[in-house]
């Protein structure tokens, strides 16, 4: 190997994409899809950046980790490209995912169509009450959450939501953790604590509402009722 | 006004507080509650940042944008760093909040105790359904999208969310701008587009889901039925 593969090679695994990055890529793939229910077949940086609020640059360096995508002055071609995305994604694999917690909010996301999406299948539902426990909802069978430890590994399940009370979340992350689960989208209102190599992300509303206030108060007069 | 004055002072400008830092404040808040729920009155930045995965030293740096909080080796008082922080989100005002879609989604968002949570309070609901109109849901009359024009600078609302199918959206934004809402949390699976000065952030489990799916095929194995 000569100096220059190997000074490549070394950059390569330098630019490995950061997680903002990462993060940007649903929203482009999303953008791609809603592009091919229009009948859009090829779209520049420039169009499918003014959709999705991002510069045109921003998305060809988002991109350019991945290799070499359209072409100066032709633009993408949409059905090709998200399919590139859809594979760094890893969307082109089925990815069962395990629902902890069947209450309201529960029984929003087995319902939300969205989570039917590309790549992703709600297979197994869990809750600790005995009340639901043999529930049909949403066409999965209510499990007692003492079965996570015996579903999720025959599911082969890596992807769990939790949508239980604070106080349970992190009992209910420990039993996803050790099942075998890496991956948790917790709506639980509360941090909680997984060993390295495991990912968790938030599903936060009230705390981006207190965020966007901070805002509010500095650029206008809120209701005067406060303390 | 001396040099020295003028540089603090520009320097103060200069160091308005980046947005990834308002954003962690609310966790700050939220641990701070739980501490005081515990009847935890004093906390050290190292056991705050191990309740929500921050570093002793992001805490103190986060901090710092807003004054000096807390003593070298005593801690910080929860309750007075609490009011602190709620102070500087907005949270001591009352943000009235309108919610727009009671679909399957927004009514669990209805019923959400977290959404009645300090400062913040949904105050109207709102749905293009006729079949909808006019039903009591959580202690509040449906109204129609139509009389957001009115309604919403009734209320003095601000804040809204916005929990309706993705190709509702843009329209529903128009309608929630063009009566004076500054800041919006959408839940539709769709970038919107605003005015300058408008807050806009979204709530996309499917997008999260997808980026983690990235590490998942990255690490580990996923059941291989993929094209």
């Amino acid at each position: 190997m000569d100096i220059g593969k190997a000074e490549e090679t070394l950059e390569r695994i330098e630019t490995q994409p950061p997680d903002v990055v990462i993060r940007r890529l649903p929203l482009y793939a999303r953008s791609l899809r809603y592009l091919l229910q229009e009948g859009i077949h090829s779209v520049s940086s420039q169009e499918l950046g003014e959709r999705i609020n991002v510069t045109a640059a921003q998305i060809r360096k988002d991109l350019s980790y991945f290799g070499e995508f359209g072409k100066q002055g032709i633009g993408y071609d949409v059905e090709k490209l998200l399919d590139h995305i859809e594979r760094i994604l890893g969307l082109h694999h089925d990815w069962p995912v395990a629902l902890v917690g069947v209450g309201h909010l529960g029984q929003a996301i087995a319902r939300y169509e969205g989570f039917r999406s590309k790549g992703i299948r709600i297979v197994a539902l869990f809750d600790s009450d005995p009340a639901k426990r043999g529930q049909e909802f949403a066409g999965l069978t209510i499990l007692s959450s003492e079965q996570i430890a015996t579903v999720v590994p025959v599911h082969h399940i890596k992807m769990a939501i939790v949508a239980v009370p604070a106080i349970y979340a992190q009992g209910v992350t420990d039993l996803l953790v050790a099942a075998g689960v890496h991956a948790i989208l917790n709506y639980a209102p509360i941090t909680v604590r997984a060993p390295e190599g495991v990912w968790v992300r938030y599903i936060d509303p009230v705390a981006v509402l207190h965020s966007m206030t901070y805002y509010l108060a500095r650029d206008h007069n809120p209701m005067n009722n406060g303390a």
